[in-house]
């Protein structure tokens, strides 16, 4: 009797197992637009549910150039070290299926991407940010239910991707540099304030000094904030990923915020929370698609928010014209 | 021949007049819930939009006990003394009609409500956050077209006011403490980013020295942080409402930030992309009542939210479920 790898029953049973290739099938389809492989990949999650959620969920963030991927290897592979089963997603809208994204280039990680407790897996990327980061989510449940213990989530800093990380982890990461408040750029407003864990990277060498004084400035700012838990304040750490000065500590810090945050209950509550959320996103998601494809509402979408746009009218008339075209109601 | 003091054209022309009881006849029937007035509200606004615009927009938040209704005292009665025409609205999706909110008691700025040139406002309320927001938005351009070239829009600080507050300003201000890094609860979450003008309060007497302390800690966690505009770095301020100290220098910023982002063109992009928006949120909002009301929907909500959150059901899985039920569909 021949078994249809594709099959709902074969694939939850080998992603129990921890087969890799049945992970790796289930999060194509679940990546899929066709309708039927929705279809299954929604069963096979649907099944799985009970079988997730036990992992450490890290999300990373940081400017280019900051050392995102040699950062992950150092960290991975450590984590990989201490005896648990590592999966690294990322997510990035604009990245494109051969090659672009961070992770489609797995010699970036080249030492992490031959263990063989590492599951590294690129961005979904093609589309919007709301379905990349529902595919990405659905990955993350996948892996969890295969037997990764440690999940980290890397975003490329794209719009938005940043903001939908976070919703989607227990502790955020912000990876900076040593140059701190002199750098170019500068953090991109709204990070700083989702980070549980600020990292300066590069604390080696010449740049050990700088080092000292991003971390200083990074935790000045840190602590003008409120604090996101209450029994966790977020930390300023520094480390080199080419030395792996100060990764085991970055490590330990991860294990006593999630010590902390269980203990108080408030882990259980943000995931509870993020579940949420994520319903609601989806909800609205699909309404407004509904509403842009709408034959009524179509043809006159790009007139009204030009009319909007250039003040010819307010944007409650213009949404009131919109609204009482769309046939559906 | 009688007037209609409710009649679109009356209104309209009271308003142009600069009509103080037009001016706040056609708010009231902005904030109501009645269709009728609804309509009215929308024919008014839709043929004063041209007359709207003209107005430096400015958003005021900070913590509970910072000193707000002093400092927008000090500062209104300053703005008036140099010319203009001031209103003065506020978001506080948690205030009841009679008191509660800070303007709804004017005795909290007794000197500045007395001015003729300026025009108080206590919040809408009663409602969520979107419904408040669209009604202040409202309010302010039914202002511009009265003629009032400054508009202060104040929020209390709950839940997500904030953010609706910038996205209808040009400029928002975050009022802070000379307790800086001290301060027992800190600044909120996502609001530091918001901010193109940091000003600490109560530099004055035994706090001057924490004020300056405080200004210089804000200075720096803000260098961290990318611009907002190419043309405005968010400057850091102290004054004292009380005595006077530094609020000509506050409105000399305001003036400067507005010359700098009209210049670039940065504050015509702003504010239509604002507009476009509130278009989107508008529609967003009423598609998500309509979903909720739904007969085939609304008896399952709430079970459906439950086994997201405790994690019996995927969201995903919840909201095609949820969606399926949508009978106008």
């Amino acid at each position: 009797m021949t078994r249809d790898p594709d099959a709902a029953p074969d694939l939850i049973a080998g992603i129990r197992n921890g087969d890799r290739r049945s992970l790796a099938r289930a999060i194509t389809l679940a990546e899929s637009t066709r309708a039927d492989h929705r279809e299954l990949a929604d069963e096979v999650l649907e099944t799985l549910l009970p079988d997730t959620g036990r992992s450490r969920r890290i999300g990373i963030s940081g400017p280019p150039g900051v050392g995102k991927s040699t950062f992950i290897e150092a960290f991975g592979t450590h984590i990989i070290d201490r005896g648990h089963r590592l999966a690294v997603l990322a997510i990035d809208p604009s990245s494109r299926r051969t090659g672009g994204s961070i992770l489609g280039d797995k010699t970036r990680m080249a030492e992490l991407s031959h263990r063989e407790e590492a599951f590294i897996r690129p961005s979904p990327g093609r589309g919007h940010l709301g379905g990349v980061a529902r595919r990405t989510r659905e990955a993350m449940l996948l892996c969890e239910a295969a037997g990764f213990d440690v999940v980290i989530i890397e975003t490329i800093g794209v719009g938005q991707s940043e903001v939908a990380v976070a919703d989607m982890v227990d502790l955020f990461t912000l990876l900076v540099s040593p140059a701190g408040g002199d750098e170019l750029q500068g953090i991109k407003r709204g990070i700083m304030e989702l980070a549980d864990l600020v990292v300066v990277n590069k604390a080696d060498g010449d740049l050990a000094a700088a080092a000292g004084r991003s971390r200083a400035d990074h935790a000045a700012a840190v602590h003008l904030l409120r604090p996101r838990w209450q029994a966790w304040a977020t930390e300023v750490m520094a480390c080199s990923a080419l030395t792996g000065l100060g990764i085991e500590e970055i490590w330990d810090a991860v294990g006593r915020f999630i010590d902390a945050v269980s203990a108080s209950g408030e882990l259980a509550e943000a995931r509870s929370r993020q579940a949420t959320a994520w319903l609601w996103s989806e909800i609205s998601d699909t309404l407004i698609d509904r509403f842009r494809a709408d034959p009524g509402v179509a043809p006159m979408l790009a007139e009204a928010e030009a009319a909007v746009a250039t003040g010819r009218h307010t944007p409650t008339h213009a949404a009131r014209m919109l609204l009482d075209r769309f046939t559906a109601h």
